[in-house]
């Protein structure tokens, strides 16, 4: 059967390669008001996907926002694993679009590259998986697990819809592994596995002086200036290393194991690239652990904006009333985004100088996840990856967020496998982003080599 | 002779007055290109004043920017002295225009208050001594001492072509004692006299981490955000309770003498009322101060603005490539503005970490000034206070600057006396400018008492 498969799938490469060509032609920007009907576009063409591949039900689900295509295939029976895949259909704005090379919508292949905004992010990688379905049921009739897929348009607008979607069809989602592939493997041929990823608590702080703005050279002096407030407290976060100060913020933060850190020195890094890739001249960071540990494994804190008072060219001498920042923390397992939340607000209003008052206020929260590196599905996961790039994968954390994950584990009580098949310089969320043609095969390859390993737990 | 030149003057208060408004409807907004031919016809309109005040010169002159007007009248020969008289014909910009209860270039009277935009910053306080100088003229012929004005038209975008024009002509300015009429006494019946000027440098401060922005989630905790490091040092800039701890920056600052305080004790002072016009719950600063010390006589620092990063609405995970603020100190006799603004940027680069770059730029300075108190023509100008106000002066030191008292101490040789006649709150550089109608006529009186008492130095 599998050999079959893989027959079907080797021979119809390029007509893999149109449809997702036609997939990618969709602008299915889920930010922007104006293409609300190319998502809808969008969810429709996947559903007519998935029906003419064989799923008996496949429908596009309402949500507040942009809708949800269910699927479901359980021919396999009670006895075979149900495997949940996740994807999104919805990509990020083509801006600034006179930096592409290849117009956004209008798919361009260039050597193993496909250019195209979404190639990567996430539509080449979802449709991976609808392509090594559709090999299995042209080859043995249906796939030999029992499969369920939900694909969200929401996905680069923070999911709004996801999770109360989750929690309402618990039932009708119940799996036994998640299955994504919407992250990267280190290169070509170095495959990769991601058990872990950071959450992350975002808070907005806001400190207030005077009631308004005020001419420095009258009041200076005897009214505390809200933006030195702000200054000192926001240096009170952090220690020069960037170890946090916020009381309580590390007592939940799982320490590396010894094994992971060993797999983790095994990870291909040369420093000066990295050096390269960041634009700085030298790295920075908590003492003790190395740029992959604390850019994955450690929590960290960021002032992602700060403003305040007379930003315009030229020179003015107000006192401002009022600063703002915006600062958020990557957390990672065992840490709550909302207990982080409330630490650092509690700190806030600690460490207030009296003359000032502090708002923080919470903008965004997730909860970061790590999944177990022992499963049978990991393993599975592990050989099917083998198999398809004749290399064992590496086993990583990543220094992003994937909520989706923790909400799988928590409403579902189901691990994740993040089988990436995306590369580190595919431009995500940038002009000309792409995907490797080769990638897209092999990642069709790796689908079908791990429905099969589960089958045959 | 001062009988009847006083006589004359209260006759002809309507006419003053009338006088005024018109040079009050002269749009003179100096940054304004709009307002360039407003800004030449103000300063047409002035010299034609002074000559039919008398004046045998009265000249616009050129300069790189709006005009400078000049003129002498040396009738009272070389025993009398020479004053010269300083002031500014261009005023702020109106906007935002919805806040004013009347029409900004159409004054009008309420009550006491004469409405317009320059009625006392500085059109009504310049006037007041055309018009002091005029009822000489109608009396007895010509004014008692040498006069010398010079009234600039760029005072409201920080003079740039005053100080090269005083240098450039020097010897035409010569003058024993300068007269400005540009600051506010304390209240109607509290007369003042400003006797210290605070100067001023502001820098602006650029950060630089990475060449260009970066994913907080995937360059975190590995790259140093120079947000978080210029808060940091802008922390370091001063304590909690205001103390500056730039290397060297108080080693030049006068310390108040006894009786300085023990003067400044005397003038009126309600906190409460104080903490209500700032807008404040309380006050802050240097410990073994007073308010009015510390917004008058002690050296300050401000942030005047502060960016970077993601600043609009919503949560985005920048680590940003920059970061800026705009730092302003206000100094005190002996400080030098040059000295200072190399202080804080030699501080910067020692406290700057060593994975981002900092850069520090001079963007404006200015030196503070101190006039004697126990000087012939300060006594002079008291008793004309005395005289006009039936109440002793108060001597007291102002928060902000006017640079032009340093530059005529440094390059002519000489003293001013500051004669304000504005009150607190007569809304400079907001909407409702206005300008007390009995502070313009006793401004009047002032003046002449004053030009009398020279004469009989």
């Amino acid at each position: 059967m599998s050999l079959t498969c893989f027959d079907y799938a080797r021979s119809h490469r390029d007509k893999f390669l149109e449809e997702l060509k036609d997939f990618l032609r969709i602008p299915s920007v889920s930010t922007q008001v104006e293409h609300r009907s190319d998502m809808i576009r969008a969810a429709v063409w996947v559903r007519d996907q998935l029906l003419a591949t064989g799923f008996p039900r496949a429908e596009v689900m309402p949500t507040r926002g942009h809708p949800i295509i269910y699927a479901e295939w359980l021919a396999a029976g009670p006895n075979k694993p149900t495997v949940l895949i996740y994807g999104h259909y919805d990509v990020q704005p083509p801006d600034p679009l006179e930096l592409w090379h290849t117009p956004p919508f209008e798919p361009t292949i260039v050597d193993d590259s496909l250019f195209a905004r979404g190639a990567a992010d996430d539509k080449g990688q979802v449709f991976i998986h609808i392509k090594a379905i559709e090999a299995f049921q042209q080859t043995a009739g249906a796939p030999p697990v029992n499969i369920k897929m939900i694909i969200e348009g929401e996905e680069e607008i923070g999911s709004p819809s996801l999770d109360p979607f989750i929690r309402e069809h618990k039932d009708l989602l119940r799996a036994d592994v998640a299955l994504i592939s919407d992250s990267h493997i280190l290169g070509k041929e170095l495959p990769t596995i991601v058990y872990a990823l950071r959450g992350m608590a975002y808070v907005e702080v806001e400190v207030t002086g005077p009631a308004g703005d005020l001419h420095s050279g009258i009041y200076g002096g005897a009214v505390h200036n809200p933006v030195n407030a702000l200054c000192a407290m926001i240096a009170k976060l952090q220690d020069e290393q960037g170890r946090i100060l916020i009381p309580g913020f590390y007592d939940k933060v799982r320490d590396l194991e010894p094994e992971e850190r060993a797999e983790m020195a095994k990870i291909p890094f040369d420093r000066e690239v990295w050096l390269a890739e960041a634009g700085v001249i030298r790295e920075w960071g908590e003492p003790g652990y190395s740029i992959i540990e604390r850019t994955t494994a450690r929590p960290t804190l960021d002032v992602n904006g700060i403003w305040g008072g007379y930003i315009q060219p030229g020179a003015k001498t107000v006192l401002p009333s009022k600063a703002y920042a915006k600062i958020s923390m990557r957390l990672v397992p065992d840490q709550s985004h909302e207990e982080i939340s409330r630490l650092i607000a509690d700190y806030f209003q600690k460490i207030a100088p009296p003359a000032v008052s502090v708002e923080v206020r919470d903008l965004h929260g997730g909860e970061g996840a790590m999944v177990r590196r022992d499963s049978a599905e990991m393993a599975a996961a592990f050989r099917a990856y083998a198999a398809a790039f004749g290399r064992e994968p590496i086993f990583m954390r990543e220094g992003g967020s994937i909520p989706v994950v923790a909400a799988f584990q928590k409403v579902l009580g189901i691990d994740t496998i993040l089988m990436g098949f995306g590369l580190p310089d595919d431009n995500l969320h940038a002009p000309n982003e792409k995907f490797s043609v080769s990638n897209f095969h092999r990642g069709i390859q790796t689908s079908m080599y791990f429905l099969t390993n589960l089958a045959e737990l």
